[in-house]
């Protein structure tokens, strides 16, 4: 096999960030037969299975590798018709992977003033911070804020900074759950909030706090990184609260162990494309990052 | 077959609650083989396939009902436990599904006030507000906020309000954009923000507005509610910005077309159960909803 039809490459990225054959269709303006057809084509040039036709489409290891080198043509390509000026429609898409609570702090500003200078735009994908390396990997983004320094395959990797958690509850919470012995007999039995089941950081900071290791609380799941603050400021539970979010709070909140933080350091990870759109982004959440984080 | 062995299903649903086997097992403090030998005779004693053994785990057709069945056993079982006293770690969950928007803004309240009394804990699921049905089809969850109001099968269903959204902008956005031109005119090419691929806010404004159908102006995707309306704010893009969250953000929101509010109406849907915890919720949920939507 000496190349990949190009066409076929595109209708599978397309399969891909469009999660169905249907809404793929109508983005390339062809027919959902076509594009079942163009897969399959692909998959007998190839000889292996590319996706597994379930709700959500999932890809195979092959369909991963085929999905990556499609997104790195396709920013070559875009990148290629902006230096000629021939951008027309303007939209190089960046798609970014980010955990929520760097989006709900100082992400977002690193991309507002980008933006319009690059004409690109950009596709954020919410993950939590020790899975977005997965999403690198698999090709569904081309950059991530990772927990992980080591570098995904074909990738580089910066470090960010570290962002700071304190454990933290309103006054009312610690009135009726911990003001009636030390905090590494109250805290394993109160009522904690968690962001989803991925979201360890409440469980590692019990576990460092009383040397046990399993904890069996009222667990409730907050997955929204500003209900998960307001929760905690309204009572609903103890939780790990970014620094970056717990100031605004002011009184609202209370550091249950100030000589406790809990630091999570971010790194930068990002495919190895010659891509200005992609290095200006880089630079500017390096920037935004050396602002907030530590 | 006359009866299903209540390990087996229960196991089936700490599986789809965990999304692994090895995650199950600890849960359930057992093995993870013993998991996988309970899945699988329980698929042998119905003769059904009730999961993939994808990432994420799915769930077929039959094991949706089975799910469902479980979930209904557990809450059951919790109030039973409850009203004998014998609720000792009082962890009741409920899981609701409910839409990005309403998080963020009216939902929270409802629930923090009644956690402590009903000793419940509460596992929120984020989904798009036309998607939480199927999550409740799928036995996912007990409750959700949805855009329907066709009870999904075994479900009642009630009208929660109105929530308002308007197409907003930053002044300067406004200022690069939209100035020079009739709205019809300048907005179908002004970059837009969206919430996710499933957020077809946006679009339906435009149709509404223009009498056109498609549009490929430069799309943001920001799935985060509070980081959506923080871009508009910041310039980024326009974008449908719920009235709730238009408030307190004060100038830095314009709003592109006072005339034109778009409405989604919400529903509270929840599985047919007699149990006061749900009842309880559902009350606070209808309360809060009076308050703040239309």
């Amino acid at each position: 096999m000496s190349d990949l039809p190009l066409d076929q490459v595109k209708t599978l990225l397309a399969v891909v960030d469009e999660q169905s054959f249907d809404a793929a269709a109508a983005v390339l303006h062809v027919t959902p037969s076509a594009v079942s057809q163009r897969v399959k084509a692909l998959e007998q040039r190839t000889g292996r299975v590319l996706l597994l036709r379930t709700k959500p489409i999932q890809l195979t290891a092959s369909g991963q590798v085929l999905v990556r080198f499609a997104r790195s043509l396709a920013q070559l390509e875009q990148d290629a018709l902006a230096e000629l000026g021939l951008g027309a429609a303007g939209t190089r898409t960046l798609s970014i992977a980010v955990n929520a609570d760097s989006l709900a702090t100082w992400f977002l500003p690193a991309l507002t003033g980008i933006a319009e200078d690059q004409d690109v735009c950009f596709d954020l994908q919410r993950e939590d911070e020790d899975h977005t390396a997965t999403l690198l990997r698999e090709g569904l983004v081309m950059a991530a804020v990772t927990a992980s320094p080591q570098p995904v395959q074909g990738c580089t990797s910066h470090r960010l900074g570290r962002m700071r958690y304190r454990a933290m509850a309103s006054p009312g919470f610690i009135a009726r759950h911990l003001a009636d012995a030390p905090l590494t007999a109250t805290l394993p039995a109160a009522p904690v909030i968690v962001f989803d089941r991925k979201d360890d950081l409440q469980d590692r900071f019990l576990r460092a706090l009383t040397r046990r290791r399993t904890f069996t609380m009222v667990r409730h799941h907050i997955p929204a990184s500003e209900s998960f603050a307001d929760a905690v400021a309204a009572g609903l539970g103890w939780g790990m609260v970014p620094e970056l979010q717990a100031g605004p709070r002011g009184d609202a909140l209370v550091d249950l162990a100030p000589d406790r933080p809990v630091d999570v350091p971010l790194h930068w990870q990002q495919w190895k494309l010659d891509s200005p759109a992609l290095a200006a982004v880089a630079e500017a959440v390096a920037r935004a990052a050396k602002e907030s984080l530590r």
